[in-house]
């Protein structure tokens, strides 16, 4: 295998419709072609490998099967959609996937129409499926609605309330299984165990004999097609599995990675289906490259790597990461505070957890993706008497929001959130983008909201939320390094709702909330080389706001510029309600908050994506010497004590 | 009957202490009188009649069986909590229920700690009560948790993602199915079918004879007597249930009104449990009384009753409500427009759409109780071609939160989001009140928002967002009557972002967006009685704002109100965004933003909660006057133009 791999069926293959013109014979080789494509495009730009490789021959076989992009393909998450993006048109700019001006690492509606539902959060796949099915049913122009949802996926609440619905609706709609067995990291749950248990039963060695009769069978009636499969693969005639139970027609286990017992299925299945049908494709997450095959996480998601030996290009860092810094703080506090434990949607390597599952392997919950239970089985864990720090990335919290509301701030129980990847994040793009969780939990009463500045002050937040008893308490960070400060060990618990000042100037104030401050320092730096006098502070809490600083500022500054990473309606907003209500928006002092501008940003580095968004510290400079020069000449600078 | 029960047995029960020391006979008898007691009590305060009744003997049952409150009982959505706030020290305060400074129609934390999780959003309680069972596993003083569910309750996917992550954990934790076959309305979704065949297959005629069997047989250890007992009812020793496959122990159904056989299954589990049980109780919604047994809804939610006749004293209306004239008006829309459809999560009568049901059933998709999937679904539909208006409940749109950022805001799908019960709900309290909307949908880019002021502008806004493709609007409209004004047929379709002037004065502007203009009109009355000259403008639209009305009102007065039935960071937020960011909070115009303040607000009429909420006519009015007063004098009333 070499960096640019000879592919000659693939290259007579700019859309599906070259696909459907390719034998049987060509479609498996084309399969081997794309797949090393594949590890090649990733070796040069990164991203979701492991579950790109492992939907190769289900990504060329429905192609090749059903009528795209009249039928609807919908991949679930869309992570491993980079196999489906070079077959689709998008092979001549494969190679800027996940780049600023490139292809998303997702799919994505406005960039082909191949991609008829994007994605990114996972489980939403079979509800999509299942609208454009009915759409079909009340007489829209639109084919078979095909959705592939991996096994992690599927057993989120949100998978099963679709099933349940499409179930009883009773409509032609494809859902393909891709089981795994491994979402990102070893799956989690009872549904997990029972579907390793469907798989067990009939070995895929067992399978391979019984291909052809599935072949033969299927073609009649899928009545009793499928009842014959079933028999023939589980023994079972008369055990329904679950999706039985839930309404669908079951095929399955087909071996995921054979191009012949798919092309059969899936062509039987749309022949015959007058309802829904969910296959069960069994395939190996990293399929095909060693490296891959042989990692724990079989490449989920990696920087760029030489190809001969799988070695990833992994930057050097400069600072910890944050997450790291959580991961590592978390589990010393634990070993002083036995009613600390940590809770993860699935995400124990994400967010740092996985440190302190190694330590203290009770002391974690993973639950997986199931983030409205999670949340409220936080709130279970406080009343109950322990201290939980439920660790979900920003965007990925939005799934728990009613859950916050009604059943953690509404009961006052205090539950620590704690909300990586909040801001901006850079090549996983706008679906990741953690803009909304200042606004959304300020908004919450009896919620407390800090951000962090730095490492250093992240070890201090942690070590407040720990101590803090008297209701719920979130703390946000950024995706990506600290800052490289010293880490105090351990951290200072921090007064609630008050901020810190780091520099006094007297004409203007900027005030930070949260990890721009490096920015707002730089910014204040270049004011100060025009002759600007700048106080600098960090307001530590969005929630209850430092209304003390905040008076003060604006009593002894012509101009307050507040500035954070994340939503209008958040920490800016907040501040202006403050001074609006106080009656302190008399004009002595000219108030501009600085937050991401009202539209989704496209991914980029997360520098290139604040530029984008309009807050790099040249951008807070200026909204600085604009706020004062708005100010009426009288007003500059009245300093008031 | 009569309208005071004699009650022997029960006036010796103030706590479940005292029910532990009844005989089995006196705890059947005792049961028989909890019921009269609870339809005395909901013929004077009006509730959920139906669902407590349903649940009496469970009632009795469970905490004669449990060691409440250090065992943890967990209700449901709580609305089945009647019978069990008589046994549990609240018997001289349930006449005061759901009344203002009374006690809650739900569980509450703050009211007992009989009530260890408060709930009134449905499909919480395994996430609790499994929350408690591992603060219990890692030391924390509690004993048993047991969820009690319905089975609407149990088919959304949170419930589904709890189940799953108990049945994983295998610890001993006890939920119970209460299974009417009936939510609100009729049941809908595959797994209800499922339950039904469960209980179908063995009918309680057959159950009825072999409860000593359960009885003498369960006291064995539990994994013999489970099966045995399946066996038994359900004649398929080796058929799993659904629950089996996800790791529960399945025991039932069991005869939800037969006291003997739920305390021989109760004491039996509690006795043997190693892990996860699931109890299936098949009950009776409203059973013994009459009038509600024969009931569509069986008395769901009544208004105060006569005992004898079952008739409901409800108040005379003077206008139709919200509810109604979105029902009435998407039914007339849908017949000229083939497109329309309606979603609704489970409340096909609560939200209006069972009229659009009644005439068109084709139309409209009842989705069960699954806001994840409800708002997804609507996103596959108008990516399909369709027009899907969303009627999803203010406070129950939380649960879809995710969904509306991720598939729908930022693929910009025209789903029409139409948002009942926002605001203040009354009796239902801080659980159900529409607070948030404003805030978490206007911080979304492509969003569109608008409130209406009265039921003539709920039908122009519905035109409005029927002719709107460009992306998702939502229109939010509160509980109750409109106002009585005329309806327009058909509606207008109003610009995007434009308000509406209503009265053109010089000292003080009020801009209201939503249902409070007649409380902003009836402030005007007071202002203009003490001389001052009042601009009423309704902004109809939250996002995008009517930057220039803003403009004009800052320009022109001496005092800028706006007023909005939601939280801090909705509308007022914006209004000052738009300000700062344009350099207009010079001073000149005092501006003060009038929302819901930062706490719950307990339950009582919709207008006695304003008032707590400090909303009222009054309120603004004061509000104005000092916003004029602290304006510098040099200030007031610059008229610039």
């Amino acid at each position: 295998m070499t960096d640019t791999p000879n592919t000659p069926i693939l290259d007579r293959v700019t859309y599906p419709a070259d696909l459907r013109r390719l034998s049987d014979a060509e479609l498996k080789q084309c399969a081997d072609e794309l797949r090393a494509e594949t590890i090649s495009v990733v070796s040069q730009t990164g991203g979701h490998l492991g579950s790109s490789l492992g939907v190769v021959e289900l990504t060329v076989a429905i192609h090749a099967v059903f009528n795209t992009p009249y039928d609807k393909l919908i991949w679930d998450v869309g992570h491993q959609c980079y196999p489906h993006k070079i077959v689709t048109g998008r092979r001549d700019r494969i190679r800027t996937l996940r780049q600023k001006g490139g292809l998303s690492g997702f799919t994505k509606r406005s960039e082909s129409d191949y991609d008829p539902f994007g994605a990114a959060h996972s489980s939403t796949s079979i509800s999509a499926a299942l609208g454009f099915t009915m759409a079909r049913e009340l007489g829209e122009a639109t084919g078979d609605a095909v959705a592939v949802i991996g096994d992690g996926s599927i057993s989120a609440g949100m998978a099963y309330e679709a099933l349940n619905n499409a179930g009883d609706y009773g409509r032609r709609l494809f859902v393909i299984l891709n089981d795994n067995e491994m979402s990102i990291a070893p799956p989690t749950g009872a549904m997990s165990r029972y579907l390793s248990n469907l798989a067990t039963n009939s070995p895929l060695a067992a399978l391979k004999d019984i291909a052809d009769g599935v072949a033969q069978h299927l073609p009649e009636p899928l009545r009793q097609g499928a009842e014959r499969a079933r028999e023939l693969v589980t023994g079972h005639p008369k055990s329904a599995t679950l999706f039985e139970h839930l309404g669908f027609t079951y095929l399955g286990p087909v071996n995921g990675h054979d191009m012949a017992e798919l092309l059969a299925v899936l062509r039987a299945a749309k022949a015959r289906a007058t309802g829904p049908v969910l296959i069960h494709a069994v395939t190996v997450k990293g399929k095909g490259y060693a490296p891959a095959e042989g990692a724990d996480d079989c490449y989920h998601g990696v920087a760029k790597f030489d190809v001969k030996t799988g070695e990833q290009k992994k930057s050097k860092s400069n600072a910890p990461s944050y997450t790291g810094v959580f991961g590592s703080t978390l589990t010393r506090m634990a070993e002083t505070d036995s009613r600390i434990v940590g809770v993860t949607a699935a995400m124990p390597g994400g967010t740092g957890l996985n440190v302190l599952q190694k330590a203290m392997p009770g002391r974690v919950f993973d639950v997986g993706i199931a983030e409205q239970h999670a949340v409220t089985f936080c709130g279970g864990l406080a009343a109950g008497g322990l201290k939980p720090f439920c660790a979900i990335y920003s965007s990925f919290l939005q799934r728990g929001y009613d859950q916050i509301v009604h059943d953690v701030a509404l009961q006052n129980l205090p539950v620590r959130f704690m909300i990586d990847r909040a801001g901006l994040v850079g090549a996983d793009g706008p679906t990741h983008a953690g803009a909304f969780d200042i606004s959304f939990l300020a908004a919450l009463p009896n919620m407390t909201v800090m951000a962090c500045a730095d490492e250093a002050e992240l070890v201090h937040m942690m070590a407040t939320a720990a101590a803090y008893d008297d209701g719920p308490i979130a703390l946000r960070y950024p995706r990506g390094e600290g800052v490289g400060v010293d880490l105090p060990d351990p951290g200072t618990v921090l007064e609630i709702g008050k901020g810190r000042l780091l520099q006094d100037g007297h004409d203007v104030a900027l005030l930070s909330l949260g990890a721009h401050l490096a920015e707002v320092q730089e910014a204040a730096r270049a004011l100060e080389a025009k002759g600007i006098s700048v106080t600098i502070a960090d307001a530590r809490f969005a929630k209850p706001l430092d209304t003390q600083l905040i008076d003060d500022l604006v009593a002894n500054h012509a101009a307050l510029v507040t500035v954070e990473q994340g939503s209008m309606l958040g920490f800016g907003a907040l501040v202006l309600h403050h001074l609006a209500a106080t009656g302190q928006l008399d004009g002595r002092c000219a108030v501009r908050p600085m937050f991401l501008p009202d539209r989704f940003i496209d991914q980029a580095s997360p520098s290139d994506m604040y530029e984008d968004a309009g807050l790099t510290a040249t951008d807070i400079a200026a909204t600085a010497l604009q706020a004062m020069g708005v100010a009426t000449p009288d007003f500059v600078a009245p300093k008031r004590a």
